[in-house]
């Protein structure tokens, strides 16, 4: 279950199965000037990107798997199959039921295949760093470009204890402040452009030592500190559990969001990296702890109550891009409220009424689901990333 | 029910309540530097656009309604109020109820307010406007343009016909034939390398006297064809009813489609003048007849039946932006397969099971709907376009 069933090139399109990880369709569609932008960590299958709607680092450009997956087939849990939409690039034909299975987590439905819309190759591409007094200054920056209009590929933040943990992890010997990294893409023109209206955003918001880079080979070497960002992190703490979270906020709550968590865990006697797609008001903590000293995990699952608390309250969701699975299903009655659970609920039932596809995923108990969810969020935390 | 509630500029959002229009919402925007994109026709509401996740000739650049609601307050048939997402740009928070209610015509829920995502206005904005020998050449044109990676703002081609019941309701004196206009949008820079590309693609498929503007009367003057197209149309047959329909095929196919259209309307006695969302492969028919006349009234069916099934045998849909209601019922078993159409009814029984909300709308009844729907499109073809 992992071919490339079909690439309509002219339509800029693909069907796949569920098995094929991003990089293997990008290997596959490297001759046609095309390429499926999501990036949501290596590895990834296409079948459980869909699973949780997720996105990446070029969701600020390209959107997040809501906004790119065209249609899918699907077996229910009664055995129909369902085929959710043609390849008409939009349609108003009935429910939509490809979303309907985009973000289930396999509680609805099994998905054997999926046709994704594709993007064209950028002509040229250019990457930017910078470093800022403070997170503050760096989520700042991203929101002026945004608000500028200023088509940016990627906008990602590492905060300056990740950066200390790439430093450890390389031989980077880079600046250990905040530090964004810009990608700029499309025509000769519209990058030198781009690069000339955020340089200016960030000379304003007292960044430093702005370098950018067009050439392949720098352009690589600049992005290195994101790229091994994600392995990085558990060296600030060798042996640890690494818990990896996400909250997403409106980007003018960004600042705000991050200084708040920032403040909170300077406070805390645990060490958690952050990573910010900051284009999306978008970010990740990595909370380094002993999943055996009850103390280091009542701290981890305090830190990670705070920070989830916080995005909701800034009008934010607990969880931008991995999923609710059962780590975040205490959270999600206070993010949307009864009525949303209710409805989630009845259409779990409706589809699968047998609960038969992934139990107990996504929608809290109709009975005392917190504390479940809780037991559940401490066995899930004592796993070690991938 | 026709307030805005909030504007977000900071995060280029506003809630509204559903009874404002999108003319009245953009004036509510004038002063903010944003916009809301969407165009589906003048006087229409938020609410029904919600309704049939509709779009217009925006949707190339900025999507469709699917792309730009982030999220609704839905009161359900049983009672129960539903916030479908909060306002972070991304979620994977649970299933998306957003997208379960976009485009389903009012029969699982009462939309009450909707968060919609704002655009920036560009600084600059350009019209083309070119005649073609073939309506085939002129499609052909939006598809090389489409795969040459130039993001254009609006591709609209109007045919022959159209344009001919354009200079009856005008003093414009176009020439009749197949009339491609483009928009382009954005940086002074952007939109002079967007016009050059496009030239160049004009050029090789025989576009002859294209004439571009900057100016904003100059812009509005080479626009107004376009934009009087819809009250235009029943100028070739006065006092006859229109029939309005409108398909989408994947872009590849939309040359061959149009064609195919064109045949077998020139075998036919009656005038169908043509409208195209050309970059999105979406295109309108609008069937003039007399309804009380049963030749004519069986012709335009004909058309409608035949339009239909030449886009689902192209991978097409029924509907590309106008919704299902009763008269495009019948085709979407065809469309989607017994699965979909199962999977709709298992949802609509669950959310509404007394059949309270719009009942009879989207979904084939489960007898003999082709009957039923068959009587009903009659009835509705009736009625003269507002």
């Amino acid at each position: 279950m992992n071919k490339v069933v079909k690439i309509n090139k002219d339509d800029m399109d693909v069907t796949v199965q569920p098995g094929i990880t991003y990089d293997e369709l990008n290997e596959a569609l490297k001759d046609t000037g095309l390429f499926f932008p999501m990036d949501p960590g290596p590895g990834a299958c296409i079948g459980g990107m869909v699973g949780t709607s997720c996105s990446g680092t070029h969701a600020v450009r390209y959107g997040t798997m809501k906004e790119n997956v065209l249609n899918l087939k699907v077996v229910l849990p009664d055995g129909t199959l369902v085929k959710t939409a043609n390849r008409a690039k939009k349609s108003s034909a009935g429910y939509d039921l490809t979303h309907l299975f985009v973000g289930s987590e396999g509680t609805l439905g099994i998905v054997s295949e999926i046709t994704l819309r594709l993007k064209i190759r950028p002509q040229k591409t250019a990457v930017s760093v910078t470093t800022f007094p403070s997170n503050h200054h760096a989520a700042q920056t991203v929101i002026e470009t945004m608000k500028s209009g200023v088509q940016i590929g990627r906008a990602e933040l590492l905060d300056e204890v990740m950066i200390k943990a790439v430093n450890q992890n390389s031989d980077l010997e880079l600046k250990e402040a905040p530090t964004l990294f810009f990608e700029f893409s499309g025509t000769d023109k519209q990058v030198d452009e781009q690069i000339a209206i955020v340089k200016d955003i960030v000379n304003n918001n007292k960044g430093q030592g702005f370098k950018f880079a067009v050439d392949v080979d720098e352009r690589e070497r600049l992005w290195t500190a994101r790229k091994i960002a994600l392995w990085s992190a558990p060296i600030l703490k060798p042996e640890s559990d690494v818990w990896i979270t996400d909250v997403c906020v409106p980007i003018s709550k960004l600042a705000d969001c991050i200084q708040e968590t920032k403040d909170d865990l300077d406070k805390s006697f645990l060490l958690a990296p952050m990573v910010s797609h900051a284009g999306d008001g978008n970010f990740h903590l990595f909370i380094l702890f002993n999943s055996k000293d009850k103390k280091e995990s009542d701290e981890a699952k305090r830190i990670n109550t705070r920070l989830v608390e916080r995005a909701i309250k800034m009008e934010g969701t607990c969880t931008g891009e991995h999923g609710v699975g059962v780590g975040k299903r205490a959270y999600l009655e206070k993010e949307l409220g009864p009525g949303a659970i209710k409805l989630m609920r009845t259409i779990k039932k409706a589809v699968d009424p047998h609960n038969l596809f992934n139990p107990g995923k996504i929608i809290p108990d109709e009975q005392g689901h917190n504390k479940e969810a809780d037991k559940e969020v401490e066995k899930e935390s004592q796993s070690k990333p991938k």
